[in-house]
């Protein structure tokens, strides 16, 4: 049995930064490198990328629609061939960065509401998987698990399709997140965001905020990376997957 | 003999448009298309690097300082790491729509004050030197021919370096262009151009704005594409390096 | 019986530009002067503002949704308090100009997609509504004629709410208009133009697509400056307007 | 005797924060508010104005080159045209908020480069001061207490100017700032903070780097806002100046 562990990392801007990107590289497997549309200015990138590739991580683009005023958390109507153009100007931005590191990119996660926007709409998840494709159809998409959109969409294009589930955020019965504005949306104990990444692992399964327990088969595990604690709660997710006997790994080859 | 003709495309921005692209590509050899910073939204690059791949015309990017609001076209004092990763992030991506519309990225020419700063400021061009050649050692960096800065900064990172001339602006004394603002900056004339495009080809010099002639090694030539009759001079221009039996041709292997 | 005439100018940004606003500003009553979100950075809206108000135009803000790469014409899901912040914003701003030209603001006319959402969406209309009556409730604020929505949001603000009708485009039976992507959607015949403004004005009525006459009560028309001829249409609807005896006049006490 | 105390505050956009401002708004005098230009989304404009005007702290604009990405302290060569538009605009938002929290705006102080540059530059000093004076010529306009430059451009516009000096920045013999590149450049021990906050209202003087001491009149001194002990040192400042017998007390009339 094996899963990935990935962090979004590189979300600062300018004089502005956020999150603990260099203790989360130290524990992740994979890193969803932002891209200069909803947070990372360049000299971000650059920085960031070099961090991930030094610390052995998969580095992989995490491109959103253009709103850095609402850090791309706002759902909008894009006509879909700009969307696709949108991700595949800063998919090649970032792979761009990876190659002057010396590695290369190995997957590309959407970010905020471009991420719930393409799995639930059919002509955006195309959109999307269009700009990852014609950039490099051997790229890895990854989307939420429960979205069957997203992964057709990428499957059409001869991507591969990455499941992602959220050791630390609590599920509504049917597959999808507990909005982040209600109460004990987000998982903040290390131990119990443990236990559900293991229990996501080993039994593709998620307790939901209404105690029922729904099946969800994921092929890596986020951790969210904006909150002071992070890396410890990152740590004890890895932790306790490798004391469970789950490999713990970047996706591809 | 031959030399290189290029002109700047890609310069709109979401509604707004600018310049004849179609009609320009039908006649130079090389594009510079705009990454973005100054113009140029992902959906454009999109269309004008096809249209540029379709018309078997070169393709290079065009990166500039962040100003979207004064056209790339202002001086500014920026860190040379940060000048280094915005070169990166841009060629990344247009070199990405290149490859998506199965081409490849040939050269690179900066845009607007970035071109003029770097053309005289040491940290500045290698700054620009390392961008480029951290992505692709195998590009051509364009620069202005009487620039020995640029020229020494693309070689110590191993880049090939173009010298630029243009056929439609007239030249001091120093083998500096006349700034725009002073009258008669610019040749309008299709006749005037296309005979500074054959002196400048076959004799290496040009005639001054004080009427002496000054040497002028230039690989490649530059045509404007901001004004109506853009594809007319341009046409005029590479018709009588033609006749004149100057092969007009492409940058690169 | 008397109207305005209202057409959106400024909408040019940096090194492009838009429409004949010299032209229309000949013609109009009232200026929509675009705020720096959708279009129109301040030495556009400088020289816009001077001007209107040489041209004894009244000086309205055109606020829009942060959007520059959409000009303003994305649907977004923002949050109101968000919304009104922008909308203050954005009239503060232009009303700074309006001062320094010696003259004051009229109006506010929301832009495209939050003018669309605000007529439909309660919580958006009262945000809009909000951020003007926070500014100056002495403000007229401009919006679709037939939305219930905005005209009650105005008014619970204390601000008076003026309908807008459109000369120059087609209408469907329940009073919206053809979308812009549906043939025969802009009216550019000036004489199909005036007889339609004329229709609104004397008997506030407007022929629909499929042959239906519907009822609509506007205290303002618009004519687009985006295309080549406005300024000769918007000519031909002032002057059928006049020569109906309809008065043409600015909004305003 | 008596001297205001101010800092820049409202410099956080979107997502990302920067400072205690509600801290420092419990301390100083004058507020600076970020206009959007380097810092501040409309939303924090909204909030920062709100809070200031509740604690009792006199308003201003804090105008910025238009630069999101460097925060404003890139030096860059713009027409003065263009930074008077950009002033004005940057003014009358704000204003807009202040108004809208039933108050007014005091006084104007530029950001970064703005601030550096109009106090070298006759002609940039020149369009600050037209700028801030086309609004309303009652401001204040607040620069480098050593610069005659934008102290002769204010009054010649019609403007009071208040010279500033710094409690915590070390200064060179010439009465300019030690970069802030430079070891010591910062104070940040807030006693020795307060004593040069008396020293400079006192007896209008301060210590220079080399020991020696000069004079320096300032009728404003900043704390900066952008450390986490901050509203701490301004508390020291504060206190030491009521010690010495000092009224703190904003500009204004």
């Amino acid at each position: 049995m094996e899963i990935d562990l990935n962090a979004d990392v590189g979300e600062g801007f300018g004089a502005w930064s956020m999150g603990d990107d260099a203790g989360l590289l130290r524990v992740v497997t994979s890193a969803n490198v932002a891209c200069g549309f909803h947070a990372g200015d360049p000299s971000v990138i650059d920085r960031t990328v070099g961090l991930a590739v030094r610390a052995c991580v998969a580095v992989g683009a995490h491109p959103s629609h253009f709103d850095l005023r609402g850090f791309g958390r706002r759902n909008m109507v894009v006509d879909p061939a700009e969307a696709e153009a949108d991700v595949l100007y800063q998919v090649g931005s970032v792979a761009g960065f990876a190659r002057a590191h010396g590695s290369r990119l190995t997957h590309v996660k959407p970010h905020g509401a471009l991420y719930n926007q393409a799995a639930a709409d059919e002509a955006l998840a195309a959109a999307v998987a269009r700009g990852v494709a014609r950039f490099d159809s051997g790229l890895v998409l990854v989307g939420l698990a429960s979205s069957a959109t997203l992964r057709r969409a990428a499957e059409s294009q001869g991507l591969r399709f990455a499941g992602e589930a959220f050791a630390d955020r609590r599920y509504e019965p049917d597959g999808t997140l507990v909005p982040r504005s209600a109460e004990g949306a987000v998982i903040v104990d290390p131990a119990q965001a443990a236990l559900q990444a293991v229990r996501l692992a080993e039994k593709h399964e998620v307790l939901t905020r209404g105690g029922a327990v729904v099946s969800l088969r994921a092929e890596t595990l986020c951790v969210h990376g904006d909150t002071p604690g992070a890396p410890a709660l990152a740590r004890a997710v890895r932790d306790a997957l490798e004391t469970a006997g789950i490999a713990v790994r970047a996706l591809g080859p």
